[in-house]
């Protein structure tokens, strides 16, 4: 005997570009994933679709409802599908997530164009509504931000077994690839003020701190964030340590004091916690 | 106030390959990540390293251990790393993931060579060991099984709301990326017969099912192979749909009876479920 | 005064299944890139697109021919696109790649499924036809064939210089991702029974010679190619050199005797090379 | 009879990073490749290694000789690598690549940080050198920049055979990722601001002027840029069209005035020219 046990589906990727038209035009560039959970056994189990919203119908649905919705901030428009397709039988949870990359305007003649534009790499905005029975939860964040340190950055102290070689530094490169998010307390708020301010404060406080190890510095990092946006209740982050590696010159007749590293992209150390504020606080 | 919640490092992407010499060589191309849960507040809060292994110390074990103990099936080496590195204070759970890539003798003059191999790629063995204070528990599975079956598959029957343009099917093609996985009942076994059984029974019964849908497919699948291999307690299955559309001929004076079809990579669905055993069965 | 130098334009990564059907489904999954050459100088400099064909009829096209022209070989398949792009004013040159990922069968019940298939990873045939005013000229062609010599190579014998720390080698691990392509004589062959062949011989001489150094291998196999199979009068081959470095094991108190190596991905050599017959040969 | 034809080798992927340090750090984030080639017969005819700079031979002098010639823009650390390359016996041809990832400054308490940088991203700058026995060629380049106008651009009066169905349009999206090289008249030069040039000429053009194709905008582009720098003889533009598709929504009882679109990744257009002073101009 067996039986059904957590299950989840949906439509992944669905890439969205919607361009506002006016006297200067503004890209907006999602790529959107839906998923759903519910009491959706009778499909599984007896091949009876009559309950399944086919995930073509999500997609579509995406961009039906970005005429309407998608007018601000993506965390406003995975609140409101998130919301949508949790009005269907027999779903109970309806999760939303959102990527945007950004675009900003090219100049010409020293002026912004108004109808011409530049991805700008190195980071992607991130937004995550989850709606069910309980109400809506709505996460924000960012995703490849790369980002390092050749300055103020240590790692010592550590325990020392038999398989231990690496030496102790105070002085080493800290680099790596954040991705972060964060709980928001409602499901209204002024988004992108909120998210820049929380991406400035995390930039910011990367750069202005004495890093003992990654994990001294997310907990660095993350406390700041929650001390400058009351509106968060905790910020979860995932940092890998990319190694870069001080290249030996002596055999070469040559020093290195700090000068030449090689990046290196695997192995690589992954760090991931989260911080919130305390029960009471 | 703030506090440290969910936590937890380890070093990922750890490149070993074991070639085991003999009349005949065998090779074994594995990736190792390595994570560690614990007591480490002190490293976050205070910046105090005194009881964080160094993620450089977690490499060379996995290189060290290798020679004694990557004698046979990845969930044998991934139960003994977990247990070794479970070991150090304060670590409290410690999970090792394996993936692994197969390579076969190539043929040279009729016969197997002793010393020349070729990557066979479609799919990667994996092995996940967890090991905490209530035991260990070792999961088995298989990434990147690209299957597609070109009849005896169907989708319809499903709700139609506005903005339902989809049509109902009794003929489609269903292609997919298998990632599955299970749960041993136990730390031992004939781990090799017990994967390759239960590989074989989830492509025979993929082969031979009219499926109704990626979720009905996924529970006649796993159904199958808990019935197949009493060894087990249950299978997570996640199932992208790599949708297949069908080309219009008719402007260029075709026809086209489920002959030529237009391979897409975004969007897909995605389905994913865990089936077990009841419990009292 | 500026002119246009070489120019050419086309549509690329063109995602084509066919399903073949009968009491056994044969499945064909290729992509498709079309490029085409002549004197489109109007387009680029007037703007004038009057004899610009539009990347989407390129793309209509190879799903329109797809019924009556791919029957058989992408050689062949490759061959009719070509000479039907090379129609249109003014195109001078119509080259037509083609990269063909094999399915196979399933199992079900001990005999092969008549509908069910796997996509069996390693390697990637390849057909490129080049259609132009003095004919047409067709290659074959593999590439991401993974393969590993573990004994029977070697590296030594090389220059020293004040940079040089490498230590000679007569046992080293070669392990490559194999690309090549070979020019055929004519535009009709036995296409499939010549590229099984061919890439046999590759296999079976890379298994079965003793190899000083990447740029040997690549004479040895590529002269065992050109001698097994008269039909082809050159063979191009790349090979990147994956390093796997043997681990020192001596700080943890171990041996190692070429058993336990870190494959690396990066740096990476590549050698590449043309072997021909001789002019008069 | 067989002999060898065209053939070179080198290393590829070395990673260097340096840190330029002082009162305010500098971040360089190379990827170099070097290829030579010359009368290697030997080493593939009889595997005599004794002219075959090893690769990692190649890779140690990248690291060596960057302490003293990596102190300004990569052309020129490209020239020396080259000039010292094609000094060994048997060399004829060096051919140094490398691409640059920007780093910026991080700003920390509204000035910018000494030693915190974020990776930039959304285009990589690349130089190619390559020394032979009639000099040196220098080519500067960009890859990854992707643009998008949102008007003035068309793409109307194609040819229609049967295979055509793209309707004709006076204003679509026009999406693409830059890949362009130029050519530089000499081996010198004020490195930095010729890239900063061409670069802002090129995005200043890309964005004001009305495309009537990408063929038409690569001509326009790159006469602006030849007419902006005297000291370069040629571009070589190459822009895939990263095609994005109005969406339908009147079967939701929308309507869609060129806001909302589909981008897709495959298939795609890929337009590629050459723009060259004339002779004698």
């Amino acid at each position: 005997m067996t039986e059904l046990g957590p299950n989840r589906y949906g439509k992944q990727s669905i890439r969205l570009v919607r361009v506002i038209r006016g006297p200067v035009h503004r890209v907006r560039d999602l790529t959107v994933d839906v998923s759903l959970e519910g009491a959706f056994d009778a499909a599984f189990v007896d091949g009876d679709n009559s309950s399944v919203v086919a995930t073509d119908t999500m997609k579509n649905t995406v961009y039906a409802l970005a005429t309407e919705h998608l007018t601000g901030a993506i965390e406003a428009f995975a609140v409101d599908l998130a919301r949508h397709f949790l009005e269907a039988e027999p779903v109970s949870a309806a999760t939303v997530t959102i990527r945007e990359q950004a675009w900003q305007p090219l100049a010409a003649g020293g002026v912004p164009a108004p109808d011409a534009f530049r991805r700008t790499g190195g980071s992607t905005r991130t937004a995550v509504a989850a709606a069910g029975t309980a109400g809506v939860t709505v996460d924000g964040g960012i995703e490849d931000l790369v980002v390092m340190k050749t300055g103020r950055s240590a790692f010592s102290g550590f325990p020392r077994d038999r398989y231990t070689t690496l030496r102790e530094v105070r002085d080493r490169i800290m680099a790596t690839r954040v991705s972060a998010t964060w709980r928001h307390a409602g499901t209204t708020a002024d988004w992108d003020a909120r998210h820049d301010g929380l991406v400035n404060t995390l930039l910011a406080t990367f750069a202005d701190h004495d890093s003992e190890s990654v994990q001294h510095s997310i907990w660095v990092i993350t406390n700041a964030m929650l001390a400058a946006e009351p509106g968060i209740t905790e910020v979860t982050m995932r940092l890998p340590n990319l190694h870069h590696w001080l290249v030996d010159l002596a055999p070469f007749g040559g020093t290195n004091e700090g000068e030449i590293f090689v990046a290196t992209s695997e192995p690589y150390g992954m760090i991931e916690a989260t911080v919130r504020r305390s029960v009471g606080a």
